[in-house]
């Protein structure tokens, strides 16, 4: 997508071939820095401190970060080294988990002076691989945008509510959640989205916001309290969210605060979709009771981090000193409020026979 | 209720016997500053400023305000002059026009000297008819929260979730959501209130957590977003929220968000109750449709006010320097979503006929 004009992804090789270049996402939306990574411990920390965040950017930077481990130094300890040091930057990620299993299954059975060339290949293929995914995301959800502009006879933008950054940011380019947006965007439909703020990490007003404005995307930013009383004025036409994990009958985990919004939706009759890649379905769960809710640390909603006017970043505290906090980071949307899923293989219902329809092979699974 | 273990009003003469004393509200939670108000000009600043907020407490403050006007020219004009500046500090505020008219009605016919001890009698007895009622409504509420510690075998507290600042610091003393709270928790009954932060001004996080802090209440903040999940878990047992306006078929014209928790409630059987003086019924409104919804500051939405490391108050900006925002301060909870409706005169059902029953001499006007 677009940063001041100029096509980006979240992340790329340096023009000398061998190191690699991140967006700083610490910085934004207040400055965009172009990081550029030297070292598997580069990597690591960027990974470690959210400077790289995202479910399948975090997978193309720890994929990066073992062409960084080997570039001097290819032996089985070296790779072993990085998988070991990479993995624990973000222990519960599933992706990360998989670039790097993927990576060292690749790379250990080939010879030593082959290892470095097929690492930057399969690094460099993981990102265009995640790139197809969502733009295909884009093009099957940018079909439901177009419905709604045909509905209301092309006379006004289509109006979208978004949760949380499932923007390109999240990913290696187009995002989940937003790829039907930009698609729709980029092919003339117009667009004006409703960005939830999204405490209490801010993904919302700090990163989609920032991406969405970038690309030219006319938008919103209201707080996470704002969404039913927009429903309610019948100023939302269709809600479409990000997920981390999607149960194999249709429930869905994802930011926090995505309950409630489908809730209301439901109640306002807005449709609600779902963007996913067909790997973040989970065949083994059926129920998203079972799925596990993270808590984070307290300090991400006893604070917020800002700007102050003399153009320092600083984290103010929000809360009573001796107040206690919780912060329950996810948060699961019953299959029977989400009207669809749109997943790279096209949109079904957040259904078991819904989701077999497109993924027939985990027929046995689930 | 109390604040370091002494008992505290928002507002009080001070030993001067014609001073006001005051919290100031904007250094909270933050910082524990009293205001002394000596002119009419200080009243009218710290109404306008929000140093005094919430519509009890407002209006509270405009009667002493008038006090202050005339301590040394009482004559029709000076009432006039305080009447028409106070007014202005928040136009929008029923509660200061009711506080107004009813100073300027009984003032304006009284001999010039017998104006000032009169004006001085009358703040005080309509700061001590709000305790009434406030007292009235935690008494009535909590026979609620009584009940379900009984439904528990009284082997755990009762787990309320409340948004925004309805509490004491809104009102004069006890506030009208949290007034069943402090009942409950003064008689013995073990409470344990979840505390919506309330974006976009931080109500919660900011004054209902200090507040119950204070008083000794055990509360947990959490982000506006959280409410749904901990309900999916079974951790709320009933919902207290206040309101700005009712109508006379039991719409609630409420802080922003409280639509998407009365929701969430109703979707996991959790009772929702609204606590409220019943002044504040519009019996001239039936829908909850009819109310109009004020649109405030965007900066409230690009900005969060909070503490820095280095102990300064400071704002600092969340969103990005180009995008738009938006920010409606209430949204309106249909009365079918509304469990109970706890009023100083008892509880009803959110029903023309509930209201009817408890409010009878409104039967015309309904």
């Amino acid at each position: 997508m677009n940063v001041g004009g100029k096509n980006f992804r979240t992340i790329w090789l340096a023009d000398d071939g061998e190191t690699v270049e991140v967006i700083d996402q610490t910085c934004l939306p207040h400055k965009f820095v172009i990081l550029q990574l030297d070292t598997l411990e580069e990597v690591a920390h960027a990974i470690k401190t959210m400077q790289v965040r995202g479910a399948p950017l975090i997978g193309a930077a720890a994929a990066f970060g073992v062409c960084l481990a080997i570039r001097h130094n290819s032996s089985d300890e070296a790779i072993e080294n990085a998988y070991n040091l990479l993995l624990q930057t973000r222990p519960t990620a599933v992706n990360l988990r998989w670039a790097l299993d993927d990576m060292k299954k690749r790379l250990l059975p080939l010879d030593q002076q082959e290892r470095l060339k097929a690492a930057y290949d399969r690094a460099q293929s993981i990102c265009d691989e995640d790139v197809v995914i969502c733009q295909s995301i884009g093009e099957h959800g940018a079909g439901i945008i177009n419905k709604v502009w045909e509905s209301v006879d092309r006379i006004r933008p289509v109006n979208i509510l978004t949760h949380c950054n499932a923007g390109w940011l999240a990913t290696v380019d187009w995002g989940t959640a937003t790829a039907p947006i930009y698609v729709a965007h980029n092919e003339g439909i117009p667009v004006h989205v409703w960005v939830d703020e999204t405490r209490p990490r801010n993904q919302g007003s700090g990163l989609t916001a920032w991406e969405l404005g970038q690309h030219g995307v006319p938008h919103t930013v209201i707080v996470d309290n704002a969404g039913g009383h927009i429903m309610q004025q019948g100023d939302v036409d269709l809600m479409i969210t990000g997920t981390d994990r999607t149960t194999a009958h249709g429930d869905v985990a994802n930011k926090i605060g995505t309950y409630l919004k489908a809730l209301a939706a439901h109640d306002n009759d807005v449709p609600f979709y779902v963007g996913l890649p067909g790997p973040t379905i989970d065949w083994k769960l059926t129920s998203g009771k079972d799925i596990p809710i993270e808590e984070r640390d307290k300090e991400e909603v006893t604070t917020v981090t800002g700007l102050t006017a003399e153009g320092q970043i600083k984290v103010v505290k929000v809360t009573p000193e001796a107040s206690n906090a919780a912060n329950y980071a996810f948060d699961v949307t019953p299959a029977r409020l989400v009207t669809g899923l749109i997943t790279e293989r096209g949109i079904c219902d957040a259904t078991q026979e819904g989701l077999l329809s497109l993924y027939p092979e985990n027929r046995l699974k689930a």
